[in-house]
């Protein structure tokens, strides 16, 4: 018997809100030429910037690039960077490196950085003593926002992590008391896959949620529940 | 003009998605005492677990901690690392900072530990070559759809970051391979906050969105957009 659901959502929003989580997708295929409108990038940023940060600093910053030459720069280091992890691969694994498409950082005509001012003096340190890395953390935290959100505007989002930060630094005039985060290429899509494209791409494949659950102490045998 | 409008939620569902993420607080009172149903439990799980991961990794893991003995320890964790974040402040910050509760870890009757078995082999690598850290940054989107489903379904989460991580290792076993990324106390609660419970404390206030972008390389100065 549940008595406390007065604060809970009505079903269908509830629905929606599981159904943005499972939808969403790591998107590198399909972006259109179509930019985005301002107000639509202003929606997801302020669904970035509601998101919660330890002691309320608010570290998150973000760059929008939007500039053909800045992004080509970009996709000189991505190409740099993902042929040099190539070279990590052998046999059958390597060619199925080389067909996947990692990143959309021209196709998408416009990308985001995401960084964290994570050792700035909002928020008077609290929470980030124990444990620093708390700030990045909150950034973190902003992107799955943007992300959750821009899925449910049909944007597709792409996290592209083949990147030395330090060359997105130079090409971005990132301060040294900045931290990068992210890189995203965002646009809208012709659609979105039912699965992630690694998992259709015979890469990985997804685990049981009973896997990764464990109760009162970690464990690494799938559990079951303990009252 | 839109025309790449087909994948879009319909507006009621957007406006849900907005609305969870502006209505999410970081909850540290008003936890009642009853537990939250294994059934719920398993929507927020599911929520995590369909969260994006570097390679497809999938490095999130989940502790339940229902056990009294077992906050009592993590409790008086907390009351160690919260004397000493208190000893770091003077003056009139000091008190404030005394004033504040920022733990609800015996009052919600379940609490959560995430953690990242953030060296796995599993993704073959892939992405988490230049940027290792986006095997954690992938159990923290894991930790933040949590959030939102949470609040979707009435219950109250806190993050607890005041913590010695050696000694949440020791309380909860955790191996020296896997990585506590955050403590959470989780429960219903009577009322959600209207603002952020630092804000109203007079902790820390809020910035304006606009002091958060910029346009094509980074700045610190408010931006307008730029096309």
């Amino acid at each position: 018997m549940l008595t406390n659901c007065k604060n809970e959502f009505p079903e269908a929003e509830r629905e929606a809100i599981y159904r943005v989580i499972a939808e969403r997708r790591d998107v590198r295929c399909g972006f259109t030429s179509e930019p985005l409108p301002d107000e639509l990038l202003n929606r997801l940023f302020t669904a970035a910037h509601n998101a919660p940060s330890v002691g309320l600093m608010q570290p998150s910053r973000i760059i929008v690039i939007r500039d053909l030459a800045t992004r080509q720069s970009v996709h000189t280091a991505f190409c740099e960077a993902n042929r040099q992890a190539l070279e990590s691969y052998t046999g059958e694994r390597r060619e199925q490196y080389a067909s996947l498409k990692l990143e959309g950082i021209l196709d998408a005509p416009q990308n985001l950085c995401i960084l964290s001012d994570a050792n700035s003096s909002r928020g008077h340190k609290l929470g980030r003593q124990t444990i620093p890395e708390t700030a990045i953390y909150s950034t973190v935290c902003a992107i799955q926002n943007l992300w959750l959100a821009a899925r449910a505007e049909g944007v597709g989002v792409g996290w592209v992590s083949i990147l030395d930060p330090a060359r997105l630094r130079e090409i971005l005039r990132i301060p040294p008391h900045i931290e990068p985060i992210a890189y995203l290429c965002l646009g809208f899509v012709d659609s979105f896959g039912n699965s992630p494209e690694l998992e259709r791409a015979g890469w990985e494949q997804r685990i049981p949620l009973a896997q990764v659950v464990s109760y009162d102490r970690y464990s690494e045998e799938p559990a079951e529940p303990k009252r």
